[in-house]
This record gives structure tokens, sequence and C-alpha cells, in this order.
């Protein structure tokens, strides 16, 4: 039976404010992105992120960014590639205390939004990145886009690189994304997220914006859980990837 | 040959701003408490100032505070012990792992300005400190003030409790320490903080403001090192404990 | 006819986060206290709030808190009163300039959470917050606890004191406010704020959680704006007071 | 007589962090670059540097900067444009308060750091930060680099464009400045500086780094003022100004 990772970003609250239901999403994915406090989530958050994953079986990846609260971590920002090291180290650190406080413990390595977009061609911030996961722990994966600088150097040092595609996405004819700024960008139909699901998960394909298909090698699926319509949506993912007879499990 | 720890706030620049000379500071004593980014320290600095410290065989503490930078973590804050705990944790963590990448690691813990205070009588929170550190590990010792309520605390759950004297401070006959608001409260010339600590260490004895003398038990002499005449104070207990064939040496 | 003041907490997002529905809080009170950054809000926020209740006719005060972004200005911080006073002239100053771009103006100032309950009692920082709103304008009035130091010191420094009293809180004999952490503090029921305001508003009056009832002056009725709840019974106040034939309008 | 201004960038401490000597500074400077919170000073910090910026008869300005305490505003970040000028919106206003209750007042507006590199040459970036200060108020002038976007588009707004050169930078031939990853980009010896300004003062007029001569526009001229040496050089710079005759004054 074929199996597929379905990976999502959580432990995103911070003090007052609530974003997305983790708990529900658990129920859906393999893998759990959790904030580490720089662009999302504080202390008490990320703890019970933890033990909640932990309960629900799912594993656990630190979800590190750039220190930008008021941005989310989503702005680029030029820092010095020594620094961002050492900030993901930090990030990775302080994931590892709460996990291990829970009876768990971080399995991967993601990063988050801005970020995860420089690294995709920003060779000097990949290259810190996988420096600081490689001299935290050499046996932490991680996740990011297929054919990015940050996967290429990964494996060049010795780590495992895991691929991932969008649920919610769509692609151009040439594998990239389609530009959030252009309509159609983000799928928002549950049964469409569902198919184009399946067809990555089965076929290893994906249906570009414009009919064509092309092959696509991706060893888990982003699952967004921070829209409104999250929870029904991996809700959906999940049931067709059943009634395929495709389960879901962590790519570790 | 007596052995005397003499432990010093270090890691407390951040960013475009210094604090201190640890490294020279690192030349007189034996324990490090290092700022873990929540009151000072950013992932760069710490990261700095664990390699300078091993490379000086200085055994490094984590120095947790309120997360308050615009405050340097020194006013009381009205925390739930639940996140007070939460931010222990995650403070810890992120050291440790900035620790482990240069080859060094977390020895003991020492709270910081205004939760070092307050958890001197507040026992919610000293509570609270108690349980992260057990959590995270249970041979971490606590370095704090001696009859402090997170000392009985800590001992009563098991954990190593380790007292300490201020080396620049005057203190009042019953053993607290004069308040900072009255004079004399802060010694400043370095042969008498020199002749305080020879008392502390060869006699356990202090010598109060009112020409007293009383006995303490302290494992560990704080020297601070945030001043301008700190090196030269440092320098000036080191020569008077070697004077007197007493060595500086860990409390571990 | 009788005329009284619904003021409500606004302008609480930051970044990705949203908190409450602002603008459909404007459809019914007629005070809005927005957020400064220090607690909440980020100035994009602040000034969107500006705009859409300048458009409602919605007045506008600083809502000004503690430095504590991770515990939404509601744990007590023991800042020094010189410090108090320059935080809040900061944030007085940021919300008057995004006020004044969206062609509206600040009119009075609300301390919020933490700050809000330290200063009942207090002086040192009620003083400090009272020398704050006095040194930017003293035409700015500033609106708390009925009994409050901060209320006290303010009209004897000759600013305006603005008496509030809580919609959805349950009150002691003796006019305090009954524990959060008791059962019944707080009001859920639409119908029973709605008509525990009616009393406030026209009888000067509150019914206590023990049926007996006492007189109190409140010139405004805080209605709160982040629970889920929140519009529903905002609206059910509106519609209460309209059939009572008491409108709603600013103390101004 | 001929005058030039001279402008330091000030009130760079933050809570226990302190920075440059503001005060001696204000002996030889003509316009003070005051932070205003994002990238450095808290307010208390900020009102202090306006207290004695007025005492001085130094002119203020609002050193408005990226939210980026840790990278102290020099890293660039992708922030929307419409973001960003709420973000400068915000910091004036906080500033003019801080000025005002200090009875004095933002005369100016310079951006700091990485934004200031910025937008020598980002327009949307530049464009945000014109469109602020004019809602704030259409007399501000921005100080900026000679052909930067910003100077370009603030005159196309009307506003007054006040071209600045840097005293202790060296220039290309092409009037641009030396990287500062290249030797010789900063000059360190006061005489040479003191040189530098005088032929930029007195003849408008830059030596380049490889010796030729060049026409400079400047009406203000950054003095450095948070290295070690910097009041020294700001010293000598006001004695060999004197010595020709020429007045610091400011720009307004």
């Amino acid at each position: 039976m074929a199996t597929i990772d379905l990976n999502s970003d959580v432990g995103e609250s911070f003090g007052r404010w609530s974003l997305g239901d983790d708990l529900a999403m658990f129920g859906s994915v393999s893998s759990a992105n959790v904030a580490c406090g720089f662009h999302a989530g504080d202390p008490s958050v990320i703890r019970r992120t933890c033990r909640e994953a932990a309960a629900a079986g799912v594993a656990i990846g630190a979800h590190v960014g750039y220190r930008d609260l008021a941005g989310f971590g989503r702005r680029f920002m030029d820092i010095s590639p020594a620094e961002l090291a050492d900030d993901v180290v930090y990030q990775i650190g302080a994931l590892q205390a709460l996990a291990a406080v829970e009876g768990t413990q971080v399995r991967y390595v993601k990063p988050h939004g801005g970020l995860y977009n420089a690294i995709v061609t920003h060779t000097a911030q990949a290259q810190a990145v996988v420096d600081a996961v490689k001299s935290v722990d050499p046996n932490l994966p991680i996740l990011g886009l297929p054919g990015s600088e940050v996967l290429r150097l990964a494996e060049k040092a010795g780590l495992r690189a895991v691929t991932e595609a969008f649920a919610d996405r769509s692609y151009n004819p040439d594998g990239s994304l389609v530009s959030r700024s252009l309509p159609g960008a983000v799928l928002e139909d549950p049964e469409q997220v569902a198919e184009h699901v399946l067809r990555m998960a089965t076929e290893s394909a994906v249906r570009a914006i414009d009919g064509s298909t092309f092959k696509i090698r991706a060893e888990s699926i982003c699952v967004h859980g921070d829209s409104s319509g999250a929870v029904a949506m991996a809700t959906a993912v999940k049931s067709a990837l059943g009634d395929a007879g495709v389960s879901i499990g962590s790519f570790l």
C-alpha cells in the first residue's frame, strides 16, 4: 500500500492570538511543522503543540523562520549567513527542549515563509540553514522545494533532503508555483485539492494551470492549516487518499 | 587547597549593543551565567560566548530571565507559573543547542535579575523555575540566594541547590543585601571587594555594613561583569584569592 | 433623552493575527479604545482602525499598555514610573499621528489590562500615567475604574476623570468586580448583559452577584469586543438601550 | 559667512545598553537624527535625547527605520510599501510626542540604515517613506543621498529634499560611496576627516579614493556618533570648519 506524508504548519498562535486549529489538523496529517518563536509560537503554545502532536502520533519538525513577529516571518530579511545560522540553531534547540519535556523529539527541519522562499535561490542563506541543521544533528532531514538551493546543498552536506509539493497551490508547466498575485494561484475547492494531492501521491504528477501535466518528486505534501477551510480541506484530502488506498504516514 | 567558584553574568550584548568584556572576565571566573535571549543575548552573541567560555575552561550556566529586552529582565513580571516554566525550558534549550554546536554544554541554571529577586520569596514562580529545570535535566543545579524559596524548592524536588554570595554587595547583619537605594550598597573599591570575597571563601563569613560579622554558606561568589571596573575587580579578587592559597574552580 | 457612552477595545490584531471584529463593534459603540502597539496593534492595524472608527463616528481613545506583546499587556510589570510615563507618551504620540493621517484625532486615554488593574491602587504608576497624559494634552480625559487611584490623581491634576462600568462583569456588593477566578464573574448571556447595562444607564445602579443593589456612577460602559459572542452582545445592549429610550453617544 | 549643517545619529541606546555619547556630540553638530524605537531608542532614551538636543539648540529629526532591534535596522527587509508607510508614521508620531513634552519638535526625517540604503534605489519603499512623511506634515524635509530615489520622489511630492555627504566615508570617482567591504572605505584619521568635510563645505567638492575630485551638492554632512573616536572626530571637524570661517548651523 502506498504511503504519503502530509505536513502542516502548526503552533502559530502567539500569546492572546490564536491561529489555526492544530488539534483538528493532527487528525489528518503525519508531520507537524512547529513554529519556534521567531515568526510565531510562544513557549507555551509550542509546548502544547508538541504534546498534542505526540499524542496524535504526528512527527514534529522545527519550522524555523526569520526573527519577525510583526511580519510573521514572511518578509525577506537580508540577514548575514552567520547570524541566520545561529538563529536557526537557537530555534531548533528551544523546540528540542520543549519537545523533550513532552516526551517527544524534533525529527526534521522545515524553513518557514520568507526564509523558505529565499533559500530556493539564495545560496548563502541556504548554506547557512544547512550548516545550522547539520551542526545540531546531521540526522535531521530538511524539507523544501524540489530543485531548491537548500535541498541541493543539504544533500551535498550529507543531510537528507525531503521534497514537498503543495496541496492547494497551482503550478506553472515548468514546475514552479503560480505567483500568489495571479488569479487561480490558490486552490480553494476541497475536491479540487483532493484530486491535486491524489495525482501527486499516486502518479507523481501535477496538472499545471494550463492543463498540461508534469512529473513531480514529492516525499511530502504541504496542507495549509491557517485558513478558515483548512480542516475541511485536510479532511477531504485524507478521505480521498484513503479511498484510493494511499495511507498517510511520515516520510521518516 | 581550598577552592571557590566565581560566577559572572556574560553574553549580555545584543545586536549592535555591547555589554561587558566577557573574554577578559573568563580570565578570572570559573562559571559563566550566559544570557539566553529573553532579557539579553542574541543567538550569535550567545554562541560566541559559549565558544569563548569553553576555550577558557569556564562552566556554562543558563541565565534565564523574564521576556523583557527593554527592561533587561530587571522588572518583576506577574507571569503565570505555567508560562514562566515554559519560557525557562525554551531558554535552556536554545542555550543547550548553541553550547552543543560549540562542543560544550549547559551545566547549571541561574535565574536573572527580576526573576532572581522574585523567587527569593515568590513561591509559585520559584516552583515554576524548579519544575522547568527538573523537566529539562534533573542533574542541572540551580544557583540562587541562600535561604531563598527557589533553593528550598529545588532541594525538595531533588535538584542540587547551589548558594551564592555577592562580591561587591554590602550585607545587613541578618544576611540580607543592603538595598541598592541606600548608600554603600555596592562596593566599588577593588581591595575592599577582594577582602570581602576572601572572608567569604576562607572564613565562610561576611562583615556586615554595621561592622558585625555573620556566617554565610556560599558555594559560589558572584562577580559582576558589566560595570566599567568589572575586569579590574575580578582580577583583584582572583589575585587576592591566589595569595591566600584559594584556587578558583567550578562548584560542579 | 438620556445618553450613555459605550466603549470597546479595538485595534488588537497584530500582523498575521486577527482579534475581534472591530468594524462590527463600531455599529454599536461610541468610543474606541485603540491599542497603541505595546500590548497589541501594529501600525497598519492601528491606522485602519482609526479610519474605520472615524467613518463610523466613533471617538478614538489611546489604549495604552505595558510593553508586553507575549502577555498582551495583561501581566503586571514593575516598571519605574518615569519609564512608564515615557512609554505612555510614546504610545499616545504614535496613535495621534496615525489618527491624524486618517483625518481624525485621539480624544481620550484608557489604560489597558495589567496597567489598568495596577493603577486602581498603585499610586506611583497611576501618577505616571496622569503625568504622561497631562504632558501630552491636558484636555485628554482618562477613562478608569470608579474609585481608582488613577482617577483620583487625574482630577487632582486637573484632568477630566471619566468613570466606567463593565457590561459583562459581575460585581460584589461593595462595588468591586467579582474575580475572574470565581464562577459567574463574566456574564455570557446577551439578555442578562443588556439588563445589566440598562440598569447602569437608566438607574445608575448595579445588581450585585448576591442580588443586592448599589449605586454606581459610570459615564461610560465597557463592552468587550474580543470574545466570540462580542458582536451579538453589543448588538443586544444597543437594542435594549434603544428600546428604553437611551441613546448611545460619546462622553465627550 | 558660510554655514554648513552637521548631522549625527543619536538616541540609539536601548534599555540597559548605551551607545554613543550624544551629549558630547551635541557640542559639535546642528542636527540630531533621533532613533524612534524600531531599530533603537526606547521612549526614555528618546525623551532624554530630545531634551538634551533642545537644550543644545540642535534640530531634531526622526531617524525612522525598519522594525528590527536585533539587526539595528541595518538589514534590508522586504516589507510592503503600505506597511512601511504606516511604520514610518507611527515612529514620527511617537517622536513628535516625546519631543513636544520636552518643549521642542521634530523638524525633519532621515531614514536609517538598511532603509536608508534601500530607498536609494527601491522606488516602492522610497515612495512609501515620502507618502508617510507628507501625510504627517508636508513641511518636514527628508534627508538623503544625492541622486537617490527617495529625494527624487520627495521633490516630486512637493517635499523639501535635503542632500547629505558623509564625513568619514570614502567616495568613488562617480560619487558613490566606497563599499564598506573594501579597504579605505571608512576614514579614521580625524585630520583627514576634517579636510574631507572642509572640502565639501567650502568647495562643494570631494576628493575620491583615486585622488580625482568631483563636485557634490550637500546641504548637510553626516558625522557618525557611535564609534569610539566619534566625539574626537566631530570636535576636529568643528574646529577645522571654525578655522576656515565656516559656521555650523541647521539646514532648516
